[in-house]
């Protein structure tokens, strides 16, 4: 990431494709253990969120990954109580897990401290459910809390970079199989996916750690306005629920919650992949006659 | 569009947005009577054509483009022999259209010889079908060539840039009475929508054009790698044919024909709106209880 004297900020995709954003100033600028963090204000897309120069959040698209990846599985499982967010720290994912009442506890859990307090402090969109009571906020490594909590959850959210850094064994099936041990009977878990256009390796990796132990896995789409390429994906890896055949539309109209991106037809519109998709990936997951015609 | 030493090629949306990609050469640069035209070999998206410097096609994605705006109308007709299109310079469309056997003939008519002519010599990937004995490739002006001829059509596409320059009167409300003229009873009109994140003005402008005209109206999502934003649509507009309820998926698999994004899963999900589209845009459009769950 650098930042030149005409006051643009570049997130570098390989060694071809380079994305710019005007900025009017940087808010925050700092290094973790882990990871550079830097929070700037932008001219076209409000407060922008970076981890070691790549976009993770902006204020003007962030509904759009946070809303798909909560209400997709929250809306699957038939009474989903207890939720574990692994990463997520900007908070933007544990805002919108909380805003269903059927929630009565969740438990995220952020390695980087850092990541937290500078959303809290500059990104109040994402960070505001952050206080709420049901909410149990640790610092620490995810990696380790999958390995060692004995606590059972209804689902489980990886909402990760990509698999660099501190965010690399979060890819792995060692990590999936603890994913599936504190997962109860109806379990579902789903995570950033990534992307079928520009990251493929990495998206047939966590597909590949999830298939070797979930019997049931999906991929949805989604089209976020600040990651490369546009179309990007959630893995949807469950005990047994289909994202389909087990969601009932008339469950959000009767949440009473509204939303800018999420909605039922999209629910199921969006695991409707492009042909390109499904050349790539059939053989990892299930259940893909569900969309048969 | 500007070139610098380290041979990046960028283009600017709004004063806020900068892609850049990387160039191995520069294969074809003019000035046309219209908009300036570049062929460029780039490192991630192969050839790519800039017209006034947006990015019209690469030869990585354009096959998400092309899918779209044919197969979309030309499944939903049950039996089209005739098709116009207006615009399409790279040859991509045509090619798409003209795989449908039904197709008896197809009228191209693309305003600039440059464009026709640099993808023609530079460009196979999307020209390859341009001396098909089927197609009447005319370098003329598409508004005038609407408002004059007295052909009949099954279906119209409108593959334009957005509306600046040449493609403005594309946008407008009399060039789409005279679509509405040259479409036969059953006829549908589909054309490039613009993009509901950063081209909601132009977006908004299209679809109203064709509202005051066409009794049915929707709009189906793609997501295209090299669009700003990553979600981008097309405008479905119909005398009467809808493109869920009059899609029949096994007509596809009859068809024989393989595609790397559509298939009929798809075809249903892409009209799939996201919320805030329909927010924005659900006064403009029809039928949308198709999808009410």
């Amino acid at each position: 990431m650098t930042q030149d004297m005409n006051l643009w900020i570049s997130e570098h995709h390989e060694d071809y494709l380079i994305q710019q954003y005007r900025v009017e100033k940087t808010i925050f600028s700092g290094r973790s253990d882990f990871q550079k963090v830097d929070v700037v204000e932008t001219r076209g897309h409000g407060k922008v969120l970076f981890i070691d120069g790549l976009t993770m959040i902006s204020e003007r698209d962030e509904f759009v990954y946070h809303d798909m990846i909560a209400h997709v599985p929250l809306f699957v499982h038939p009474d989903p109580k207890r939720v574990l967010v692994i990463g997520g720290g900007d908070g933007g994912t544990a805002r919108e897990v909380l805003r269903h009442t059927t929630v009565e506890r969740a438990v995220m859990v952020e390695i980087d401290g850092v990541v937290v307090n500078a959303c809290k402090k500059y990104i109040p969109q994402t960070s505001c459910a952050l206080e709420d009571p049901r909410l149990d906020l640790r610092i620490d490594d995810g990696v380790r809390f999958m390995a060692e909590t004995d606590e059972l959850f209804d689902v489980v959210i990886v909402d990760s970079t990509d698999p660099i850094g501190p965010a690399a064994p979060l890819f792995g099936e060692e990590f999936y199989r603890n994913v599936h041990r504190v997962l109860d009977e109806d379990g579902i878990a789903v995570a950033q996916g990534e992307s079928s256009f520009y990251m493929v390796d990495e998206q047939k990796s966590i597909l590949k750690s999830a298939r070797a132990v979930f019997p049931k896995l999906h991929l949805y789409n989604y089209s976020n306005l600040t990651y490369p390429g546009g179309l990007w994906s959630f893995m949807f890896a469950s005990k047994g629920l289909c994202p389909i055949k087990d969601f009932d539309p008339a469950r959000v109209k009767a949440s009473g919650l509204k939303f800018r991106y999420y909605n039922p037809a999209l629910h199921q519109a969006s695991f409707c992949l492009a042909q390109f998709q499904l050349d790539l990936l059939q053989d990892l997951l299930t259940e893909l006659d569900v969309f048969a015609s």
